[in-house]
């Protein structure tokens, strides 16, 4: 695929995930984690405008100066900009005004990618489609989110969901005591989280093969272990206190039955199906009742060829820090990974969410230990 | 005018508000006390078809069990409701559904109005339609503020607003000491608040044939009002320390000139208009400022004929309190005053947002003291 | 008694409620509207040094310059403050530097006692001893909440509290229609919140000769008043609600048992003595459920004379405002009342923790609607 | 140093602590971080009453059943207990009371001492006199934090500090890559998150000789180091902004001169002294703009030999994580450490407020990024 197949197919795919909405739907930002589906379409086309077609195209025209105000995200280096959560309350532009915008902005790029580019414009241009990646996953549980919280519960599609195939007995793979080589070593493209691969020493340990269950995880609530506090992390036990957390995010127990809401409306639960929408602190706390722990981010990278990933963003008990040798890139570019490095979690693997092709054995996304809006799970080791 | 005519009229005029909005500008609500346009068009609808069409058109169906939840605003009798703040959330039921539900509501009212009706559902009739005109008022409010808080500034009409004219000089309307007949005694419609015509005494007094104007108030900032902690009440100077507070609601300095945002767009201000959005805490400064005071909501009744009013929501002296012998109505329509009797205060008079003939002399509207979105204004005594 | 009698009763009273405590109960300050013992032993001697002994006891030198800092309450006009919830933070001045900080002031005020005295001066002497008698009054409610909130429940003092009288059926004075003088009218002191003694027109009314009793309270609470919305103001829901509130503040049911916590420790409830520590929401509640109301303060001022007060302060339906022709003074002394006014509750009366003589008929005290901390109680109106 | 000796020894420098506090230094917690040191005293023995002398001494008789209440920290298995904000709140049990309960404690944990021990008590009785050091440390800062934050600014102590030696001239300790080993791996005490010692690789890296002082951080200042978001994290950022930080706690700039609370009062900034008081937002922002980082924990351990330590706590960019099959013991002593496991950064070393003995160079201390009421340092690495 060329960059400029690239570019139109990443930006097409984001388009065709709104789709289905009505207008109302792209406006609304239930809580600060959420952003308006109309900003996401907004903002990743602010992101080519503002880093590629300002600097880099001759000419090129500002489509309108108050937009940097409403789509820049969190650089600093790009000046002020509506707080996070004042999003939800913008009617204006509407929905409309920022398909034309994003028009605008294809044409311009599709004049620049008809240019020779340097390889540096080229990194760029590529960083710009993985970023826009990233923001399809955003939508899509945002989307789910708005829809999912809505009192009507109206679904986004109305087609039936495939059902889940009943999971192999479970089983570990053996990972032996060692050094092993980690981070990106390929020549493609990759966060700058990822690079300076490097050796970290292993001790022998052992990781689950199989996501765990909502049939695994529903044991774990009808013993009771939301309100045992010897499972939980101190944090973890305020935090289900204090926001009466009795389930994962989207169960509802209707009549004694267990329900969940889906993309496709509310839902019996599928007991085959791996848990999803779960904190850290729920990760570990279940884990710690099974007698198991978290893998390392290490860890699951050194066993990754051994196991199949790719439907839940997998909680590992790595913090998100700096790789060695890491080093931020002067300017905005330099905002996107290395000034998040306190107090989040890494979640390692891919969701059913992540656009084909975005994610990679060495990719390390990362969040907040409470979230649970993001299609997280849970994988076991010891 | 027959009911049926007004009640026609009532609801084709909360859509003409409505009219020039985009479907976006229905759904927002920047603070709690705006709600989204949606919203009003639902909730407006709702009360006819809760208090009216279900307990008394024989064979009405419901249109959607949904929106009680929905669109009850604070009826506690009428069940569990979406939280006041969470308004804005809501993408669904979506603008379109909700004109759909006005178009169903319509066309059963008219069944009903065109049947023999008792005097109770008559009151009750005309009650929702008093509603309706109060949500009219907040929906150019709501408007208002939805449009002038968004970073675009878009105007909410294109036309040119009308200047004002220069007011007269200063005068003062005198108030004999004496006894006083207060509250409503006309055989019309009117609030429950405004009820038993009573007797009280006034002492001698004045107060303004005028009402005060921007150029007046600016004055007060000018001279740094704002600052002098001894014009305000405690709570008052909190309010403008906590919210840093240096002049009225939609007031902006652009380049050293004084502009106000307005239903047109961002507009020089005008000094020979009254002044609007200033809050009690402000109003009450002004006036302390002055060497004045604000009148009390009786002063006000009773000298009424001698002045013009109609434009601003006029700020009394008067906390909102029940009338002798006031009485709450058993049932959801008991909810519609009483319950808010304590740590409001009384408005007067009405504003260029109040529908014709709405208003009245003894109509006593209530707000809390630091509230600034509605067309408030101040009127002197002493 | 003269002036100098006066000025040592008053001073040493306040040295007396606080002889029982240990010095670590004149530190804290459990919630923001209690203060610590040390606070109100230091601010009222540093009322006396403030606006007296430093403006007009020649020669004067301050005791130490930081304590304006310190015991400043909410004087704008005296300076910057400790902010009011700060005050439990503050270990020194120690409790023993500062009763020597009261010997100093009050040898210095014996010197002043003993010189000629301007009328105006003497005023300011006397508004400072009903100063001090009003912090008397905190003292006692402050110290209650103090060791009433600790969890070993320690007694202030150890004596048998007296045991209360049957009393009598209830009965009820009448108010004629009419005119009534309101305001204090002496030439002893008052506050200027009490002046301008002016006319009102009453309706005809009845107000209750008795204050209501715990055993009535009581039944409030058995047949569900706390869950019942419709007795409430909707604020009044809201803090219900919010605060989980089920009884009167230091009601306790131990093994289904009411019991109080009493300044003589934990006792079980008197049934004859009347209701204390309800908040107005409360007091408004019980009166609508037993399909009364509560007194206006001008219904309450005309009847004083019909029947017996002094034990609770009584809650009006009556908001905190101005008398016609009420004026500031200038400077700190005119921050006394007037800027409170707004957003509280008249009560009126006295408490069996006002000191004697402390009060009269035409007493204004004022407080927000939620607070219970002091001696509150009901007296019916219809 | 017989078992005997070792904890009448501890117990006594408890008491040594806190002799020159006024009783109402006892009492107060200015912020929820700290605590009265009423409740330190009366907590360390809780400690050994609970889970030493109730279960191992025959006969022994509790001190006060009201006790474990107030005196619980976080021990969930313990029962329920005074929230952690609320401490200083409590005047009662007094200090005296403590002090008697101290006296009674001693007692009984002396006449345990005579007996003979098994090796799992002499264990828990060691672990109870570590604790109570850790404490030790705690009250040094919470004394420093209560009299350093009251308007007085008291000393501790009279006395003069000692002045500070120039730092020789900045040097580094090369660590080269390969596999370290990590964790403690003597015979005498050490916390369970030191245990199971292990290999890591670690990269090669230099550490410096020297911590950063208070001449190298004010240089960060000068150049505007607070005002420039680029060396920050998100996070941090945040907090100076939202807390309005510009210099280290207890810094204070007087004329234009730095001054620093100490023990000994207010003291013009020792340029020679190492840096204390920072956050780590704040050690890694000035580890950033010198072009450095901080060292993670594994480097800090494998190279401690080579550099001075003690005197100020060093944060590491490591976060607190549980060392390879890290276990949580069953019962109250599991709940010491392993539930603090998230959301915290490791800190290495010990500070000048640590007893000596106490600290090793396997022993890991954590806190929150933001806290800075520690004696916390910078130690740069590359």
């Amino acid at each position: 695929m060329t960059l400029k197949e690239k570019y139109a197919t990443t930006r097409q795919r984001t388009e065709r995930i709104c789709a289905p909405l009505h207008t109302e739907d792209y406006v609304v930002q239930p809580v600060a984690d959420v952003s308006p589906p109309k900003w996401h379409l907004g903002h990743t086309t602010w992101f080519f405008e503002t880093l590629i077609l300002k600097p880099y195209l001759k000419g090129y025209m500002e489509y309108d100066a108050n937009f940097n105000f409403v789509f820049n995200s969190y650089y600093e280096s790009l000046g002020v900009r509506v707080v996070r959560t004042q999003r939800g309350n913008l009617s204006r532009p509407t929905v409309n005004e920022i398909y034309k915008y994003r028009v605008y902005v294809d044409e311009a790029m599709q004049l620049l990618l008809e240019q020779p580019l340097t390889p540096e414009l080229e990194t760029l241009i590529v960083l710009g489609c993985n970023h826009e990646e990233q923001h399809q996953e955003l939508l899509w549980t945002d989307i789910k989110y708005i829809l999912g919280h809505n009192p009507l519960l109206p679904p986004y599609e109305e087609s039936q969901p495939s059902a889940w195939a009943t999971p192999p007995a479970p089983s570990f793979t053996h990972i032996k005591a060692g050094q092993y080589q980690i981070g990106y070593t390929g020549d493609g493209f990759c966060y700058d989280n990822e690079l300076n691969p490097h050796t970290v020493y292993l001790q022998e340990a052992e990781i689950a093969n199989q996501l765990v269950t909502n049939r695994e995880y529903l044991e774990f609530i009808n013993i009771g272990g939301y309100k045992q506090f010897q499972h939980w992390h101190s944090e973890g036990w305020d935090w289900v206190q204090n926001n009466d957390i009795k389930a994962p995010l989207y169960w509802l127990q209707v009549d004694g039955q267990w329900q969940h809401y889906t993309l496709h409306g509310l839902k019996r639960l599928e007991l085959d199906e791996p848990v999803a929408h779960v904190s850290y602190y729920e990760a570990a706390a279940f884990a710690a009742w099974k007698g198991y722990r978290l893998p390392t981010e290490f860890e699951w990278e050194a066993a990754s060829g051994q196991f199949e990933w790719g439907q839940r963003w997998e909680w590992t008990e790595s913090a998100y820090l700096p790789y060695p040798g890491f080093q931020r890139v002067p300017g905005p570019v330099g905002e996107y990974n290395g000034k998040f490095m306190v107090n989040q979690k890494v979640l390692r693997g891919a969701s059913a969410f992540t656009p084909p092709g975005h994610s990679r054995a060495t990719y390390r996304n990362f969040f907040h230990a409470h979230v649970r809006w993001q299609l997280t799970g849970i994988r076991l080791a010891r």
